[in-house]
């Protein structure tokens, strides 16, 4: 018989003990500490914390619009796929138009790759929405497009797409003007959709 | 207007351009190269390559198994959803067996996780099969207890659980011992969907 840890219940509680005792989650408001736990999990690097940066209430702004009912609209299907559904407080919506049938055609017409064009079917859910991002720079820089061009604001903007070519951009962009939307990015190619919907589930209710 | 790059195939050009620059991709198998370029994308970090350990021929054997029409079975639906179907060479089946209605009673008989529980339903699917972990240390030790007990042998390990409690553990005995299985494993505690799903879309075809 393999000696090994069998207990989920158990698995978890020793993981988060883990990261609390490693990383230096003293430079973090209380109410994204436990957003940083739950990114650090989904990844194994306590270090991340280090390169997170958001605005002031962000995890606040989160659960509340969580709370109130918000969609999550997420860039990948990965990203939607990693959302504890029993975590969310409102039966809140997961919606990801990739896979939309006129997504291709829409890319054609933008110039722009499919993820970016997709946010087009996310407008009637952008207004107090959770919008998270956990793959393509495309999708953030898209979203700053449609902002400044009047789109209706997000609740919150969780940005953690990874990468080579423009990952660590389109992160820098956010951090430097979120268009007055509360946001939590990580600096640098580091980020995924693991990240990213753990950045989601945190900000749900424990179970 | 904001300036970033919108082409997509660019955008991977590029990124893959950056990777071989910048990682050590001369001390592995020309078989695992792909591999190892797609799982630095999808984490953003080039120096995971050094903690790649794997078996000589295991990129062909996967391959190999691909073309034969193998089942890809995955611990976790974020693996399934990052499986881009259109590189896989026969229509391969992507199985998932963790939602299975049964896994929950399952779990209590066997003391185990519900992860390690779904490996049950992988039976009838192991023989010659890719067995992808990306999530559960407890799917890894599972799957050595059913092949020390005589169950089918899968033609590839691609072993990336991820985390603080188990994943190195996990990862250090497939390497020490793969029960005659060819494997690719990255030591220590990263890993993770992103990373499996992508190893597997390394293994299918270029579009």
């Amino acid at each position: 018989m393999i000696e090994y840890n069998r207990d989920a219940h158990d698995i978890y509680r020793q993981s988060f003990a883990i990261i609390r005792a490693e990383a230096k989650l003293d430079r973090l408001p209380a109410d994204l500490e436990a957003l940083a736990v739950r990114v650090i999990h989904s990844c194994g690097m306590p270090d991340i914390v280090e390169d997170l940066v958001f605005s002031e209430g962000a995890g606040t702004a989160g659960r509340e619009a969580l709370e109130s009912g918000a969609p999550i609209l997420c860039d990948s299907r990965m990203v939607a796929e990693g959302i504890t559904r029993a975590r969310l407080p409102a039966e809140n919506a997961v919606i990801c138009t990739l896979q939309d049938p006129s997504v291709p055609e829409l890319a054609k017409q933008l110039g722009n790759t499919r993820t970016a064009a997709a946010l087009e079917l996310w407008r009637p859910h952008l207004a107090g929405s959770i919008v998270v991002v956990g793959n393509a720079p495309t999708a953030l820089f898209r979203l700053f497009e449609m902002l400044d061009a009047g789109a209706p604001k997000p609740a919150l903007i969780l940005g953690f797409p990874v990468g080579f070519v423009g990952a660590a951009e389109s992160k820098e962009a956010l951090a430097a003007d979120s268009r007055g939307v509360p946001f939590v990015t990580v600096r640098g190619r580091r980020g995924g959709s693991a990240m990213a919907a753990a950045a989601v589930n945190a900000l749900g209710r424990d179970h």
